[in-house]
């Protein structure tokens, strides 16, 4: 959900679009893609408001049902929210929505690493996806456990999040994401790291420091679900 | 107009709203990004429509003018289009929506070279773009003349854009262009080298065969004018 994010999501999945083709068959063609749409619209963070009490933890959801009921009013089919810790918000909005199909970022990426036969999976994510265990829950139900950082280093995610990409500060995002990807390899092993946060990708693409580990993208996974449904794959392959 | 072109404009657009931003003294944070729309729907070939009779050239027009209403219906007031050819409709686009300013896109390019001081300026376009005359008249209005390619070399132009980037073969697209872009930099000198179709920027991004040239990329100045817009900024800065 940050513009940058959103941006990237756009591009991950007209590369998903083109691989769709391929392993069709098909020549690759502007007019053999889907029809899709992108709102990037203003949206109160989501850990802040899944942080404060009572009504706060409402905000982020009446420009999201906004968006989302216009993109139904344009006739969309299937919706991808690119942001992970928006999904607290998943049940309300898909239920308000019925008619469209609303993916589920942490669901997908659950199924994805099920499918690849991860064993141990550890998770980068915002303190606001930790608070509402999104993916302690949905590997929970792949039969997955799921390792989560140390107090201090969700502290060095987050300001990796805030004051690094979100701020256009791309080096300090690199040095904050790396450092805590390296520990948490350091500690649990050769384990998959879900980065659960559209903005740690962004400040890992093209890092070195990381080059050996396995870095698991949802945005990537999210995007590649997003395109199946546009060419009627119902099912991983 | 492809979509990966496409994808790149809102990357471009998040950039310029970066700009802005930073230029204003302002904090960039999600929530001081504008809201903004993609549109990507399947539009016939512009340049195979303009090189047809007759009933061929108004195929592209109808998918734009649906896209254009759906996004006018939307709210919004200032649309850009990430595609060159495309603006041989621009006058039908904006006389049906005057509600909606519909920025010009080799316009703001020409009106960028100026500003910049640019003497000579070459074009890499499509046929299309090259049949329309569209860079040459909107430079021609800065006081500006437009060297163009020779025939043969528009071919190799044109099986970049085609069997290059839009069939997923960069490495065939970066071949082409750069091939293209130094011959015009050996015949003209110093120009200023006009990527005039989206397709091309894609082709060249991080090419090290190309890295002397003056290239002007018409999709981040079209996105540059989009974000001052949204800004509230009338006049380039």
């Amino acid at each position: 959900m940050g513009p940058a994010a959103g941006a990237d999501f756009v591009r991950l999945f007209v590369q998903a679009c083109t691989q769709q083709m391929r392993a069709r068959g098909e020549p690759v063609r502007d007019q053999s893609f889907p029809e899709h749409w992108l709102a990037q619209v203003p949206v109160p963070d989501r850990t802040e408001a899944l942080a404060s009490a009572g009504q706060g933890a409402h905000q982020p959801l009446e420009p999201m049902l906004q968006a989302l009921g216009r993109l139904a009013a344009l006739g969309s089919r299937t919706v991808a929210i690119a942001c992970n810790t928006a999904h607290a918000w998943h049940a309300n909005l898909q239920e308000r929505f019925p008619q469209v199909e609303l993916l589920h970022m942490a669901r997908e990426t659950a199924r994805h690493l099920a499918a690849q036969g991860a064993t141990g999976v550890a998770l980068m994510a915002t303190e606001g996806t930790y608070r509402i265990r999104l993916y302690e829950q949905a590997l929970a139900d792949e039969g997955l456990e799921c390792h989560v950082p140390l107090p201090e280093e969700r502290q060095i995610i987050t300001r990796g999040i805030f004051e690094g990409v979100k701020a256009g500060n791309m080096q300090l995002a690199e040095q904050c994401f790396s450092d805590v990807a390296l520990r948490l390899a350091g500690r649990h092993g050769p384990v998959s790291i879900v980065m659960g946060c559209t903005e740690v990708p962004l400040g890992l693409q093209g890092s070195a420091a990381v080059a050996g580990l396995d870095l698991v993208d949802p945005a990537q996974v999210l995007a590649a679900a997003l395109a199946r449904r546009a060419y009627g794959v119902p099912q991983p392959h």
